[in-house]
């Protein structure tokens, strides 16, 4: 990615040409995202699907669904940026199976070590703003934050039961985890929590997952 | 997807019920974008990507390489939105290779009947908001869909560059078609679009496409 007039170094944030081959940089890496598989299935359950699918899914449905937020006044283009970053840092720190709790020893730390090198590839006021996306995110305390956190939890839920119980059967979950884990939709978006509570029933009631 | 709701038909728009149930029909429709497969290689070079991935990898790029739109005001949220939706119409219309100048018949028909069917099973100001944002990309007449169509030139761009010709070897095409196609990047942005030049010269520099 050379570019002849790289060596021009402007101000704090760089020459034109130095920012965007930083820029560069950082669309090149984060192609990588298509290849870190979740246990999420495709709806149709032919394979499992990759993290930028399912950013790209929870974009969609941020704007689609941005009526039932909690609060009606949120920023729903924030909500949509922090769905395509959320899982960037899985690039290097890889998916996490919600349910597998061992496996979540250490992922704060490795997902922090990502974040440092990830958005940092971008020049500096950009890494600033893709970080403090990502950490608002992670950290929840915005409506808007709330709104995609519920949204990243509702979407396997829908995959799940549209392939018949998919990644819960597969490894055993019960409809009460499943209930458990996803009570925090209702902080983002209480419709939608009580919309994943009649699938989850429904799901329980036609055999796709067991009770408990 | 029932609900227990779905019969309280209420406003012009339906009753919340209603309306989350004809979102969430959109929500799993759209989930086969994942599946329309592109003619452009992941940066590894292990598999061709898919519309779905290809949309986040766009939108990730709005937000990125904002500054080098032609216009230093536009709206760059709106542009997130149509990368995010400009390909939904190929889950019935298929994925036609930019230089297969025979599969561009009937390609219009079949993308606007695409459109009328995806769009509408939304409820009908939301499937107008989303028809919207297609025909504006469509249409390429404002700033944003204009960025937005830059941004859409250069990303296969990247990827054949990073796959050392990839989809332009595989269908033998030579530098200067790729010049010729991609030259309206400059309208939506004209610092990438010569980025694009030099990187299609270094493309045939290093041998990876011919000139001719």
């Amino acid at each position: 990615m050379s570019n002849d007039a790289s060596a021009e170094i402007g101000s704090d944030s760089g020459s034109t040409s130095e920012r965007l081959a930083r820029q560069i940089a950082f669309i090149v890496e984060i192609d990588k995202a298509k290849q870190v598989l979740r246990q999420t299935e495709l709806m149709d359950g032919s394979r499992c699907e990759n993290d930028a699918e399912h950013s790209w899914h929870l974009a969609l449905m941020a704007i689609v669904l941005a009526e039932h937020a909690r609060e009606p006044k949120l920023d729903i283009s924030r909500v949509v940026q922090m769905a395509l970053v959320h899982d960037l840092v899985e690039i290097d720190a890889g998916d996490t199976f919600v349910y597998d709790l061992a496996a979540h020893a250490g992922k704060e730390e490795r997902e922090l070590r990502a974040a440092e090198r990830i958005f940092n590839l971008l020049p500096l006021d950009s890494a600033r703003e893709m970080r403090a996306l990502w950490d608002e995110f992670e950290a929840g305390d915005t409506p808007e934050a709330r709104f995609a956190r519920s949204l990243d939890r509702l979407q396997p839920v829908l995959h799940n039961y549209h392939t018949r119980g998919g990644g819960w059967k597969r490894h055993g979950v019960s409809a009460q985890r499943v209930r458990e884990r996803n009570a925090p939709i209702a902080e983002g978006a209480p419709a939608l929590w009580e919309y994943t509570r009649t699938l989850i029933d429904d799901a329980v009631a036609r055999g796709f997952i067991a009770e408990n």
